[in-house]
């Protein structure tokens, strides 16, 4: 199915938060949808001279596509969301700092004395067909070829105990995670917490480090190809799940950074039990000498954290029903 | 040179702090080193059935070959250490639970009220020719293959301000960082803060997950040969850099966990601000769009995340006057 | 005026959350009202045989009383808050331990491997007159009188952004901030973030201690009279502040705990300098130098810091517009 | 006995780490001794237009007068510590701002893209006579007097594992906890990690605030009068621990905040379990509903946090073998 989010009209129509919004489209499991994303600053940012803080409104940040009622799913249940592509639309991407948001700067919630660092916008050159992003520096003439590695920044649902969430946060319901695997070919697990799930995606990246330590990444709007399924009751999913050709994956969101690590690799040694059976002690073992452990943003109001376990190391285990196999083929 | 550690004798000579110990032995820079390591455990940890707990003294826990006096050090300079090769010796590691120590438990510091989790030994079989390291499961016959990727756990030099740290311990100096980039083929600097650096080395690991979960990696004595060179004067290394043939990395090590992310992004937008020429928010975006973060450990005193960036995206740069080509040809 | 919270009827519809519920009552600013409260569990927990985890919904954890509709109020407003009585119902109140909740115990955040502490039930006589609490040990004959000390653990308006947040989390909006400072005679001022506020009140507690190390006080319905008032525009009031007859008090919620401080200290460094007209830097010394700075809560899902400045430092100023002398009287 | 540090000679002689030195005196235990300390700047910073980053060594702050070793001392007793009087010296105080050091400032460990705040300096008129000290505003004529508080910052033995750590740390062997309950009147309990304990003490502050939130407090020498005692063997003192008439206390120094706080509540939980024979879960109940806790200090390279509770809640208790009430007398 192909939908089309109310993206030319006016923001306020858009979603800004996980919970809180009707859905405005009801899909089977099993559907594909091809749809498409607004940029996270909802395409006010065009040229090195559009600051944030100046042509964007706090309100209208980081607009979602959905909320998709996912037919069937009840709470308990884990929504399946595989990315077949994911694809600039416009050939154009920016970046920015933004006063008081990022990594490397005082923030709203790591106060401090400081007047903010200087707001900056970047444009990057995106060439689809070669795979290229272009940084071109601000101060001096240097510029660099990027390998284009697009994803989106927000993928979620609707929060539990009747929660809603602003796009700009990460948690248990997904959201705001920011973390470059969210690419095409990976399929994401999240727990449903409402009837219907209300799915929702956004703030496509045509690439990002991992951290996002500015707290933007190469932001652009996207056309965007994925299948929606759902895996009826089993074991829960309390915390969004990846998995792609070769790694399982986990992931921990919220302050500060090692409890989001802990969040990670606790579920990810309970994930490898249930595959292999192993005990915890042994599986927290394994773990201990196979995950990887990248950083995905220690920008937003939580911080993530993802750990990845090569499916090699577990033996012939069938992860998540074979849902990622079914849909990869 | 062959440097011999006296590791069969009392445990109590020898070094098990960074600082602190009279150097051994005074090498002149570009000297090659032939030397060998005992294991984070002294070797006294050899079956499933030794518990740390029961079979080590906690004062002699993590000894490190060293220390090193490299002639003509003095603070400010920047050490450079080459490895050219680390080898398992004895063809097995070990790893084990500790009490209240590693990530997913309450430790001394992150102090709770609950008992320790079981604390429990595991042996690994490791082929050098096959390049194998094998995981034995303890309480289900689950056994798998795991890649060998021998590194130094524990790598630095004497701290500044007259301080004397453990060798559990990572931070400034280097110390216990617990990162697999410390592998055959980098090069690790260290920023000097004492006359002839005393530099010493230990805690080899035969393999690790980031993060080093459970706290112990696969551990084994080893047999490494390195480089010590100098780099006189120049522009201070505050934090310990490492290069291979593809990247810069920078570290940070403290707690929590997001300030060891903040001085390693710190480092490395500065350290390409000084390669490129770049503005500070040039660079600050450029390692935004491009890092890589994976998580060294967060189980140590301290935490250690390394930053890392294709040396590819920094143009024709020469890194550390060249040291890293110079010692890989 | 009087209002009765729909209490004894479906816990269903009372409100679990800031934000999401529809105003139940509207009020003028300058009103009086008084009200009571259920305790933190809904009443469920009521002999030492009562464990939470049995016996309570957890999406019906820390019911409030509200939301009140204030007449006038806008975004960019300020909600004075008089607390001027708080008095238990009852005579009894319950604590308990609480499965993955709580301090010094893992948590669903603070992740680990460890089976959960025991959870246990404790029962407090409480007596009014005497102004007693009365702690009964349950594994010893051991007890002893406690000061009675009655206070609000949760008070807060609609957040920002249409965010709906759970009632067990503080924020910018106020919540579950769990500081002993709300009790009768302090002054809360909230800032407004949509028309009319949307008040509301709950979790009392005849006493706590500071940091609620256990993750549950003396928990009882409480008997309150409050007056609301209102500040039409000014500074704005970005984080929940609270005045008594000798200091005026900030408040920083969100983890990990030196955020929470900052936060705190940044307020009252700004708050400082409103009132006083000094420099930043000389607010920022004043504050360094006289600031009492008691840990609220290091259990919910943000921790709590209270910022505190005798107000005899700062000459004869007029906080809020005279709000709590007011209404003090 | 009289001890006289030799502060007016070479800075280069005085102590600047905790272990490290030799022992200048020794003391039987039950001694009282009378010395004096030099300030935190070792006095080269005495009007506003004195700024630290210009007149002192970054290699001699925080000089300390010791060590002492207290004969008899061996790993696992108790060093005891009465304060019997603290007087400032010489009737000034200065505090400063100090580059990148600091609670709401980016430091060296917090780091980040912003440049330093502005480096100022304070002075402080003391009048012991009438207990007042004068805060005179910089940059506008604001004066007020402020309660002396008189209390040492930094108070300490030797590290454990043959560590030594700079004086402006703090930790499990005391050093720089800063906490304003280190005054006259107060018994201060130090687990003793080598022989004769080695015992140091210096950072006199007229008074601070909770957190010391600038990272310097109101610094002057001290004219001090304390009582070094020993409790042989016995229960550890992992932690240092405060008594005054009225409360015992417990620390934690170590990050994040709410790790020093739980280290600071799990060691009162235990303390209280020793005291009174409550159970774990009763001991954890009671502190939960009791305790007082106020952050010391959010500067230092490790924070610290303070844990209190009223000793009329424990009943007829005798603590640390009546070492306090013994030397109060």
């Amino acid at each position: 199915m192909r939908f089309e989010p109310d993206a030319e009209g006016d923001p306020a129509k858009l979603a800004y938060t996980f919970g809180g919004f009707e859905p405005l489209v009801s899909v089977r499991p099993g559907t594909t949808v091809s749809t498409w994303t607004l940029d996270c600053f909802a395409g006010r940012v065009r040229t090195t001279a559009d600051l944030p803080s100046q042509v964007c409104d706090p309100r209208f940040l980081n607009p979602q596509t959905g909320p998709f009622y996912v037919e069937g799913a009840e709470p308990g249940d884990t929504l399946v969301v595989h990315f077949r592509s994911i694809v600039p639309r416009g050939g154009r991407g920016v970046s920015s700092t933004v006063p008081l948001f990022g990594s490397l700067t005082a923030t709203t919630y790591t106060a401090m004395l400081h007047p903010p660092l200087p707001e900056r916008t970047w444009v990057y050159e995106i060439d689809n067909a070669a795979g290229v992003v272009r940084y071109d520096a601000l101060d001096s003439p240097y510029t660099v070829d990027l390998p284009l590695d697009a994803m989106h920044g927000t993928v979620g649902v609707a929060p539990a105990l009747g929660e809603v969430r602003s796009s700009l946060t990460p948690g248990s319901w997904g959201g705001n995670m920011d973390t470059p695997e969210m690419r095409a070919g990976t399929t994401c697990y999240l727990g449903v917490n409402v009837p219907g799930a209300l799915f929702s995606l956004g703030d496509g990246h045509a690439r990002q480090g991992e951290g996002e330590t500015c707290g933007v990444a190469v932001e652009c709007a996207m056309d965007t190809v994925l299948v929606l399924d759902l895996i009826k009751g089993g074991s829960p999913t309390p915390w969004p799940r990846l998995e792609d050709d070769e790694f399982i994956m986990t992931t921990g969101s919220t302050r500060p950074l090692e409890d989001a690590f802990r969040i990670a690799h606790t579920e990810l040694v309970r994930w490898v039990q249930e595959l292999t059976g192993l005990s915890d002690m042994d599986a927290y073992q394994l773990v201990s000498q196979t995950a990887l452990t990248p950083v995905a943003n220690v920008v937003d109001t939580n911080y993530t954290v993802v750990a990845k376990m090569a499916k090699r190391y577990l033996g012939d285990v069938r992860v998540m029903q074979g849902m990622h196999a079914r849909w990869r083929r």
